[in-house]
């Protein structure tokens, strides 16, 4: 091997280990550290991650990155040495791009601003909020100004989690989703709502949690390389490829949420526990990109876990371990409740028919934003009235509206538009693989996954990081992302249910 | 404050970060990490581990200490800023004298030989180990060569354990304590011996786990600065000021160790808790060395853990918690039986009479080893002998003998005399506390521990590492460290227990 990426690849081995030593310290910040560890804590992820920019950024990686373009010209760019040294040069540029000085700005304003956000949440105040969203926004478009000017300056902010994505796209496919999921959503509106009370009756934490660990064991995540613990937040975290964690927690009021997220986050770590181990330590080693990590996760959690066949061989030992709480209750009636549609406020709770729409909302409201085409202060009322047009429900107060979200007070904008493009390459993904495994919900029904997960390491996971998100899906699917398989699975799934 | 002081002290507080983050994943892979997490721990352990010794060694470090050192050369050498500037250059000093070059080849071999301990110990066969010590005695010996000549080549290897201390000072020590420990045993093995079958009945682990909980937060181990874990080994280790843990295991065939070794960590964490803030990330934070942290955990595992007054206050509770395992049991054959003395092979398991005894043996076998005077074929040979003559008991094989500690295993030699010095530190600041606070026994037969806790934190704990142990122990006591306290201690309560 040439010896300059030997060279390359011992220094970006020595930035991911400090990377995965700050997750460590973040996973133990949120399961297990005592109250009076924060300062501590908050003074070593610093300064891991003040070193990790330094070593990344240091001339001698630039240098090497430079002679290691030059040395592998003609590579096959599919090579793993081609597509270290590409995604390698693409973190670096953008690394380089970005002062320290700015780094550290944004890391005090946005801890302010997160602060702002805590209190006007609780006072549903947006008023408290909004100067520091409004600083926020101006260091997002500092940030923005670091770059080469973009086909549009959002395209910035979406390239750090789907690279080579742009905003025109993303425009493009909600453009076709949005008037299909409104629709949808309004055609079932008028017909007879389905009964999920028994959904919320009291269920005991450690019998529903012990449920979940024998799912995600049945899916095929590796306990030998993982463990579940709780948390404030599920999460998922990874240390290497022979350590992915997840977490979960118990909401007294919506219990079957545990299950679910376990599964969900079951997905993302399945992905992580895919990776081609080769890919250590390397910038292959990973996600290709967030939607992509949530196309697992959204997979496993919805076109898995809220599917007939999944519940036709699971149902019967939840029965038996909540036989109170599931009294009288079919296998169809319970499926029917957990997919249950009915438009609501808060997205993380939204069911999969109008989950999206929160989403467009977003997008929306943040490429105006950017744009400068919104002034701040009539947030919370755009927010409305599109909270109207798409779910036909108005937030009683800002609290369940504008502030719902953590994202905006981090400075994090660019983010919202994966989780549906997530949804949306789930189906897109499920339509290849029931084409390639034919009896699929056989079996499920059987509760083997070991055809499914197969199919998702060999086409998806072990690539890592090596092909851009949209490339991925092309390859393994022959189209980009396109909003025409979740259409059809919601359509169906839905006609089915509500009998549209 | 001087500026360079500020820049030395921003330095070594990323190298304390560094130092922290350490902990915390050290911590992680005894008590959380899953089997397949220990590959990519160790690379992070050993990148975290290098950049922190390339950020100390660093030639701006060694410039600002020298700097320094002028700046406050007529500086109280009592105040913080001198004492940090002192311990910085001592360290500084030390750890530029060792080439990185060997970090990592003593690394490689005593992983090796750690590997063929456990092998041999299994096996119980010396000659397994035998190459292997040989390699890590030829290399302690390098290390000892890169520091200028001292009074005896063994005073490198003390002075990193116990700052200032000669090996002559631990001699003389020691050779006043060796007879008369084994002249007390003697008597004991002439008296009749205590009941202690009660203590290896079946005892309920959460009990017993629990009890160990309340009785240390009577102590005053402060739960919103730290946490207590399950795992193979009991330690204790810190990750701030704010954030000090301990661990904990349970024994099947010796439940009662489970309780106090909660004890003796508890001692060791709230000496870390009882710190001065004002030192985190400084030199200065920590215990002053390996003995004084060790009498802590010994003064609250034995002198206070293993006496009548304490027992009196907590054995109600205990019986009440294990009725049918103490069933006619009084306090004071419970008493009793917890400090039964008993010659036997394995320090980690011996009582307070013995203890000291196996640590001289091992004392006396590093020094001739160190200085050439001991053939390391001979070593289990003159291990036997020297068990006979101290403690009158011939180990049945190796295992039980010179290949019971794992300490020479990672070429840690220097190490061991700093658990006989805790236990004689421990009984002479017991001396000094019993003339401070009068009625201590009645306060512990209160379960009042807080003015204890708040003479040791006033006493010791809040001077962190600013004094060398000798001259902390000089200025709390009145004088050295000395091993007649130890001797009346262990003389009054034998007395009473056996009738001497």
């Amino acid at each position: 091997m040439s010896e300059k990426l030997e060279r390359l690849k011992t220094l970006l081995g020595e930035v991911a280990d400090l990377g995965r030593a700050s997750a460590v310290l973040g996973w133990d910040q949120q399961v297990n550290m005592p109250p009076g560890g924060g300062e501590a804590r908050g003074q070593q992820l610093a300064t891991l991650g003040k070193i990790a920019q330094e070593k990344f950024t240091s001339d001698e990686v630039g240098q090497l990155i430079e002679d290691l373009k030059a040395e592998f010209a003609g590579a096959d760019p599919e090579s793993d040495e081609a597509a270290m040294i590409r995604i390698a040069a693409r973190n670096y540029d953008k690394a380089k791009r970005v002062p320290p000085e700015f780094v550290a700005e944004q890391a005090v304003v946005s801890s302010k601003a997160f602060e702002a956000w805590v209190e006007a949440k609780g006072k549903s105040d947006f008023s408290i909020f909004r100067p520091h969203l409004e600083k926020n926004l101006e260091l997002v478009k500092r940030y923005i100004s670091f770059f080469p000017p973009a086909d549009h300056p959002y395209d910035v902010l979406l390239d750090d989690y789907e690279p080579g994505m742009k905003t025109a796209e993303v425009k493009a496919i909600f453009d076709v989703l949005r008037p299909q999921q409104v629709a949808l959503i309004k055609a079932i509106a008028g017909k007879k709502q389905v009964k999920d009370d028994f959904l919320y009756k009291k269920y005991n934490e450690k019998k529903l949690i012990d449920f979940g660990v024998n799912v995600i064991t049945k899916f095929g995540y590796d306990w030998k390389r993982g463990r579940q613990d709780k948390a404030p937040h599920p999460f998922q975290t990874t240390f290497g490829w022979g350590d992915v964690r997840i977490t979960t927690r118990f909401e007294e009021d919506n219990p079957l949420a545990t299950l679910f997220s376990t599964l969900h986050e079951s997905g993302h770590a399945m992905y992580e526990q895919g990776q081609n181990p080769a890919y250590e330590r390397t910038p292959l080693f990973g996600g290709a990109s967030l939607a992509i990590h949530e196309s697992q996760s959204r997979m496993w959690e919805n076109l898995v876990g809220r599917s007939l066949p999944f519940w036709e061989h699971f149902f019967p030992a939840l029965k038996k371990t909540f036989p109170s709480q599931l009294d009288g209750v079919g296998v169809k009636a319970f499926y029917k409740a957990i997919n249950k549609v009915e438009p609501s406020f808060i997205r993380v709770n939204a069911d999969e028919a109008t989950y999206n729409l929160h989403i467009m909302l977003r997008l929306e409201l943040e490429i105006a934003m950017v744009e400068g085409a919104l002034d701040i202060k009539d947030l919370p009322a755009i927010w409305n009235e599109k909270m109207r047009e798409y779910l036909g429900i108005t937030p009683p107060n800002d609290a369940k509206g504008v502030l719902q979200d953590v994202h905006w007070s981090y400075g994090s904008i660019g983010y919202f538009s994966t989780y549906a493009l997530g949804n949306l390459v789930s189906a897109q993904l499920w339509e290849r693989i029931r084409a390639d495994i034919k009896d699929l919900d056989d079996q499920i029904r059987k509760g083997d996954f070991s055809a499914l997960l197969g199919w998702l390491r060999e086409k998806v996971h072990k690539h890592g990081q090596k092909y851009e998100p949209q490339v991925l899906v092309q390859k393994v699917t022959g189209s980009k992302i396109t909003p025409e398989p979740y259409i059809r699975y919601l359509t169906q799934k839905y006609s089915e249910i509500y009998g549209l």
